[in-house]
Protein backbone atom coordinates (compact mmCIF):
# COMPACT_ATOMS: atom_id res chain seq x y z
CA UNK A 1 0.00 0.00 0.00
CA UNK A 2 1.23 3.52 -0.75
CA UNK A 3 1.69 5.36 2.56
CA UNK A 4 -1.24 7.74 3.29
CA UNK A 5 -1.63 7.54 6.44
CA UNK A 6 0.04 5.71 9.74
CA UNK A 7 -3.43 5.26 11.15
CA UNK A 8 -4.25 2.53 8.93
CA UNK A 9 -2.71 -0.84 8.52
CA UNK A 10 -3.75 -4.10 6.85
CA UNK A 11 -3.09 -7.23 7.57
CA UNK A 12 -3.59 -10.54 5.84
CA UNK A 13 -6.03 -13.11 7.51
CA UNK A 14 -5.20 -17.02 7.91
CA UNK A 15 -7.72 -18.57 5.32
CA UNK A 16 -8.14 -22.39 6.15
CA UNK A 17 -9.44 -24.18 3.21
CA UNK A 18 -11.86 -26.79 4.17
CA UNK A 19 -14.06 -28.79 1.54
CA UNK A 20 -17.25 -28.05 3.64
CA UNK A 21 -16.57 -24.34 3.38
CA UNK A 22 -13.48 -22.19 4.59
CA UNK A 23 -12.20 -20.98 7.86
CA UNK A 24 -11.31 -17.43 8.38
CA UNK A 25 -9.45 -16.25 11.08
CA UNK A 26 -10.48 -12.66 11.78
CA UNK A 27 -8.74 -11.54 15.16
CA UNK A 28 -6.80 -12.98 17.94
CA UNK A 29 -5.56 -12.22 21.43
CA UNK A 30 -1.99 -13.46 19.47
CA UNK A 31 -2.45 -11.40 16.95
CA UNK A 32 0.76 -8.39 17.11
CA UNK A 33 -1.80 -5.98 16.55
CA UNK A 34 -4.16 -7.10 19.07
CA UNK A 35 -4.71 -3.74 21.84
CA UNK A 36 -7.92 -4.98 23.61
CA UNK A 37 -11.51 -6.48 23.07
CA UNK A 38 -14.37 -4.17 23.93
CA UNK A 39 -17.34 -4.75 21.77
CA UNK A 40 -17.93 -6.83 18.27
CA UNK A 41 -20.78 -5.86 15.88
CA UNK A 42 -21.71 -6.21 12.67
CA UNK A 43 -22.53 -3.16 9.92
CA UNK A 44 -24.81 -3.92 7.10
CA UNK A 45 -24.88 -2.23 3.90
CA UNK A 46 -27.34 -2.04 1.24
CA UNK A 47 -25.88 -2.03 -2.20
CA UNK A 48 -25.52 1.60 -3.71
CA UNK A 49 -25.73 3.08 -0.21
CA UNK A 50 -23.43 5.26 1.46
CA UNK A 51 -22.69 5.27 5.58
CA UNK A 52 -20.23 8.71 6.02
CA UNK A 53 -18.43 10.19 7.84
CA UNK A 54 -17.24 9.09 10.95
CA UNK A 55 -13.58 9.89 12.93
CA UNK A 56 -13.17 7.45 16.33
CA UNK A 57 -11.22 9.52 18.97
CA UNK A 58 -9.79 7.26 21.44
CA UNK A 59 -11.33 3.71 19.92
CA UNK A 60 -9.00 1.62 17.17
CA UNK A 61 -11.52 -0.68 14.61
CA UNK A 62 -10.74 -3.68 12.92
CA UNK A 63 -13.03 -4.03 9.93
CA UNK A 64 -13.26 -7.28 7.92
CA UNK A 65 -16.51 -8.08 5.58
CA UNK A 66 -17.34 -11.50 5.57
CA UNK A 67 -20.40 -11.41 3.13
CA UNK A 68 -20.40 -9.17 0.35
CA UNK A 69 -18.15 -6.27 -1.28
CA UNK A 70 -17.22 -3.06 0.52
CA UNK A 71 -15.50 0.37 -0.80
CA UNK A 72 -13.89 1.99 2.30
CA UNK A 73 -12.53 5.71 2.34
CA UNK A 74 -10.11 7.17 4.45
CA UNK A 75 -9.85 11.31 5.01
CA UNK A 76 -6.87 12.57 7.04
CA UNK A 77 -8.83 15.68 7.23
CA UNK A 78 -6.24 17.46 4.53
CA UNK A 79 -6.99 16.66 0.58
CA UNK A 80 -5.40 13.21 0.93
CA UNK A 81 -8.07 9.70 0.49
CA UNK A 82 -7.27 6.44 0.57
CA UNK A 83 -9.62 3.44 -0.64
CA UNK A 84 -9.56 0.30 -0.03
CA UNK A 85 -11.75 -2.57 -1.41
CA UNK A 86 -12.82 -5.55 0.54
CA UNK A 87 -14.68 -8.53 -0.29
CA UNK A 88 -15.33 -12.02 0.92
CA UNK A 89 -12.56 -13.46 -1.08
CA UNK A 90 -9.87 -10.86 0.27
CA UNK A 91 -8.11 -11.97 3.39
CA UNK A 92 -7.80 -8.90 4.69
CA UNK A 93 -8.66 -7.15 7.55
CA UNK A 94 -7.91 -3.10 8.16
CA UNK A 95 -7.03 -1.94 11.29
CA UNK A 96 -8.02 1.97 11.98
CA UNK A 97 -6.58 3.96 14.76
CA UNK A 98 -8.34 6.75 16.19
CA UNK A 99 -8.24 10.26 14.24
CA UNK A 100 -8.89 9.11 10.31
CA UNK A 101 -12.33 10.36 8.91
CA UNK A 102 -13.88 7.09 7.16
CA UNK A 103 -17.01 5.90 5.44
CA UNK A 104 -18.10 3.01 2.96
CA UNK A 105 -20.35 2.33 0.44
CA UNK A 106 -21.63 -1.35 -0.09
CA UNK A 107 -20.88 -2.53 -3.60
CA UNK A 108 -22.80 -5.89 -3.29
CA UNK A 109 -26.10 -6.51 -3.57
CA UNK A 110 -28.61 -7.00 -1.92
CA UNK A 111 -26.00 -6.02 0.91
CA UNK A 112 -22.47 -6.84 2.39
CA UNK A 113 -21.83 -7.12 5.88
CA UNK A 114 -19.22 -5.63 8.11
CA UNK A 115 -17.49 -6.66 10.81
CA UNK A 116 -15.91 -4.38 13.03
CA UNK A 117 -14.30 -5.50 16.25
CA UNK A 118 -13.24 -2.04 18.52
CA UNK A 119 -11.29 -2.04 21.24
CA UNK A 120 -13.52 -0.68 24.28
CA UNK A 121 -17.16 -0.70 24.26
CA UNK A 122 -19.24 1.79 22.21
CA UNK A 123 -19.81 5.46 23.56
CA UNK A 124 -21.36 7.74 21.08
CA UNK A 125 -19.93 10.49 22.45
CA UNK A 126 -16.49 9.07 21.75
CA UNK A 127 -16.89 9.71 17.57
CA UNK A 128 -17.14 12.60 15.51
CA UNK A 129 -19.54 12.78 12.85
CA UNK A 130 -20.36 14.44 9.25
CA UNK A 131 -22.91 14.46 6.62
CA UNK A 132 -21.32 12.56 3.17
CA UNK A 133 -21.66 15.57 1.46
CA UNK A 134 -19.36 17.65 4.13
CA UNK A 135 -16.09 16.44 2.34
CA UNK A 136 -15.97 16.47 -1.47
CA UNK A 137 -15.87 13.16 -2.28
CA UNK A 138 -16.86 11.60 -5.33
CA UNK A 139 -18.91 8.44 -4.28
CA UNK A 140 -19.79 7.88 -7.27
CA UNK A 141 -16.65 6.90 -8.96
CA UNK A 142 -15.82 3.07 -9.10
CA UNK B 1 -36.60 -22.97 24.63
CA UNK B 2 -37.11 -26.54 26.54
CA UNK B 3 -34.45 -27.24 28.86
CA UNK B 4 -32.10 -29.36 27.43
CA UNK B 5 -28.63 -28.41 28.74
CA UNK B 6 -27.60 -26.07 30.75
CA UNK B 7 -24.77 -25.80 28.84
CA UNK B 8 -26.54 -23.91 26.00
CA UNK B 9 -27.94 -20.27 26.09
CA UNK B 10 -29.72 -17.94 23.61
CA UNK B 11 -29.22 -14.39 23.94
CA UNK B 12 -31.04 -11.87 21.72
CA UNK B 13 -28.92 -9.58 19.73
CA UNK B 14 -29.51 -5.75 19.95
CA UNK B 15 -30.58 -5.12 16.09
CA UNK B 16 -30.26 -0.92 15.29
CA UNK B 17 -32.56 -0.28 12.59
CA UNK B 18 -30.48 2.09 9.54
CA UNK B 19 -32.26 3.00 6.85
CA UNK B 20 -28.75 2.28 4.92
CA UNK B 21 -28.50 -0.89 6.22
CA UNK B 22 -29.22 -2.29 9.97
CA UNK B 23 -26.35 -2.54 12.97
CA UNK B 24 -26.17 -5.63 14.84
CA UNK B 25 -24.50 -5.82 18.30
CA UNK B 26 -23.04 -9.46 18.71
CA UNK B 27 -20.56 -9.57 21.90
CA UNK B 28 -19.80 -6.68 24.18
CA UNK B 29 -17.15 -6.74 27.64
CA UNK B 30 -20.42 -5.42 29.30
CA UNK B 31 -22.38 -8.17 28.34
CA UNK B 32 -23.59 -10.28 31.56
CA UNK B 33 -22.37 -13.46 29.05
CA UNK B 34 -18.78 -11.95 28.78
CA UNK B 35 -15.84 -14.25 30.25
CA UNK B 36 -13.09 -13.21 28.10
CA UNK B 37 -11.80 -12.90 24.32
CA UNK B 38 -9.66 -15.21 23.03
CA UNK B 39 -9.90 -15.68 19.34
CA UNK B 40 -13.02 -14.38 16.74
CA UNK B 41 -13.12 -16.68 13.36
CA UNK B 42 -15.72 -17.05 10.57
CA UNK B 43 -16.39 -20.46 9.58
CA UNK B 44 -18.40 -20.53 6.13
CA UNK B 45 -20.72 -23.42 5.50
CA UNK B 46 -21.79 -24.45 1.61
CA UNK B 47 -25.28 -25.40 0.72
CA UNK B 48 -25.96 -28.95 2.48
CA UNK B 49 -22.31 -29.40 3.72
CA UNK B 50 -21.95 -30.78 7.22
CA UNK B 51 -19.63 -30.04 10.02
CA UNK B 52 -19.73 -32.68 12.62
CA UNK B 53 -19.01 -33.29 15.70
CA UNK B 54 -16.77 -31.50 17.84
CA UNK B 55 -16.64 -31.20 21.65
CA UNK B 56 -15.36 -28.38 23.31
CA UNK B 57 -13.45 -29.42 26.65
CA UNK B 58 -12.56 -25.90 28.05
CA UNK B 59 -13.59 -23.11 25.53
CA UNK B 60 -16.78 -21.49 25.38
CA UNK B 61 -17.95 -20.44 21.94
CA UNK B 62 -20.22 -17.25 21.07
CA UNK B 63 -21.87 -18.27 17.68
CA UNK B 64 -23.98 -16.33 15.38
CA UNK B 65 -25.18 -16.25 11.73
CA UNK B 66 -24.60 -12.78 9.92
CA UNK B 67 -24.91 -14.34 6.49
CA UNK B 68 -27.23 -17.20 5.38
CA UNK B 69 -28.96 -19.50 7.53
CA UNK B 70 -27.57 -22.42 9.53
CA UNK B 71 -28.97 -25.52 11.55
CA UNK B 72 -26.81 -26.05 14.79
CA UNK B 73 -26.89 -29.88 16.32
CA UNK B 74 -26.36 -30.36 19.82
CA UNK B 75 -25.51 -33.68 21.38
CA UNK B 76 -25.47 -34.26 25.31
CA UNK B 77 -23.21 -37.53 24.81
CA UNK B 78 -26.78 -39.39 25.75
CA UNK B 79 -29.64 -39.96 23.84
CA UNK B 80 -30.80 -36.45 23.78
CA UNK B 81 -30.65 -33.73 20.89
CA UNK B 82 -31.34 -29.86 19.92
CA UNK B 83 -32.09 -28.30 16.98
CA UNK B 84 -31.15 -24.30 16.18
CA UNK B 85 -31.09 -22.58 13.49
CA UNK B 86 -29.92 -19.18 12.84
CA UNK B 87 -30.34 -16.60 9.87
CA UNK B 88 -29.32 -13.09 9.47
CA UNK B 89 -32.49 -12.18 10.35
CA UNK B 90 -32.63 -13.89 13.76
CA UNK B 91 -30.78 -11.68 16.47
CA UNK B 92 -30.00 -14.25 18.55
CA UNK B 93 -26.67 -15.53 20.01
CA UNK B 94 -25.42 -19.09 21.20
CA UNK B 95 -23.52 -19.37 23.91
CA UNK B 96 -22.46 -22.92 23.95
CA UNK B 97 -20.51 -23.97 26.99
CA UNK B 98 -17.60 -26.63 26.86
CA UNK B 99 -18.74 -30.34 27.19
CA UNK B 100 -21.68 -30.64 24.22
CA UNK B 101 -21.14 -32.11 21.09
CA UNK B 102 -22.25 -29.97 18.14
CA UNK B 103 -22.46 -29.82 14.21
CA UNK B 104 -23.74 -27.54 11.65
CA UNK B 105 -25.32 -27.75 8.38
CA UNK B 106 -25.40 -25.10 5.45
CA UNK B 107 -28.73 -23.96 4.53
CA UNK B 108 -28.59 -21.14 1.97
CA UNK B 109 -27.02 -21.37 -1.35
CA UNK B 110 -24.06 -20.63 -1.78
CA UNK B 111 -23.36 -20.91 1.62
CA UNK B 112 -23.80 -19.39 4.93
CA UNK B 113 -21.42 -17.50 7.23
CA UNK B 114 -20.85 -18.20 11.23
CA UNK B 115 -19.15 -16.34 13.13
CA UNK B 116 -17.35 -17.85 16.25
CA UNK B 117 -15.85 -15.95 18.98
CA UNK B 118 -13.95 -18.31 21.68
CA UNK B 119 -13.02 -17.63 24.82
CA UNK B 120 -9.45 -18.44 24.87
CA UNK B 121 -6.99 -18.92 21.68
CA UNK B 122 -7.49 -21.72 19.34
CA UNK B 123 -5.81 -25.27 20.05
CA UNK B 124 -6.17 -27.80 18.41
CA UNK B 125 -5.60 -30.03 21.44
CA UNK B 126 -8.10 -28.49 23.33
CA UNK B 127 -11.53 -29.85 21.09
CA UNK B 128 -12.73 -33.59 20.72
CA UNK B 129 -13.84 -34.33 16.84
CA UNK B 130 -15.61 -37.62 15.85
CA UNK B 131 -17.23 -37.84 11.89
CA UNK B 132 -20.33 -36.82 11.43
CA UNK B 133 -21.62 -40.54 11.08
CA UNK B 134 -20.18 -41.57 14.22
CA UNK B 135 -23.48 -39.74 16.06
CA UNK B 136 -26.93 -41.68 15.22
CA UNK B 137 -28.37 -38.07 13.62
CA UNK B 138 -30.57 -38.01 10.61
CA UNK B 139 -28.60 -35.07 8.97
CA UNK B 140 -31.27 -35.24 6.24
CA UNK B 141 -34.43 -34.09 8.10
CA UNK B 142 -35.72 -30.29 7.27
Amino acid sequence: MKKFSNKISIESLQRISVPEGDVLKFHSLNDKSFSNFGEAYFSYIKKGAIKSWKKHTKVTSNLVVPYGKVRFVFFDGTNNFHEEVLDDEINKKLIIKPGLWFGFKGLNYPHSVIMNLIDDVHDPEESEKMNYQDINYDWNEE
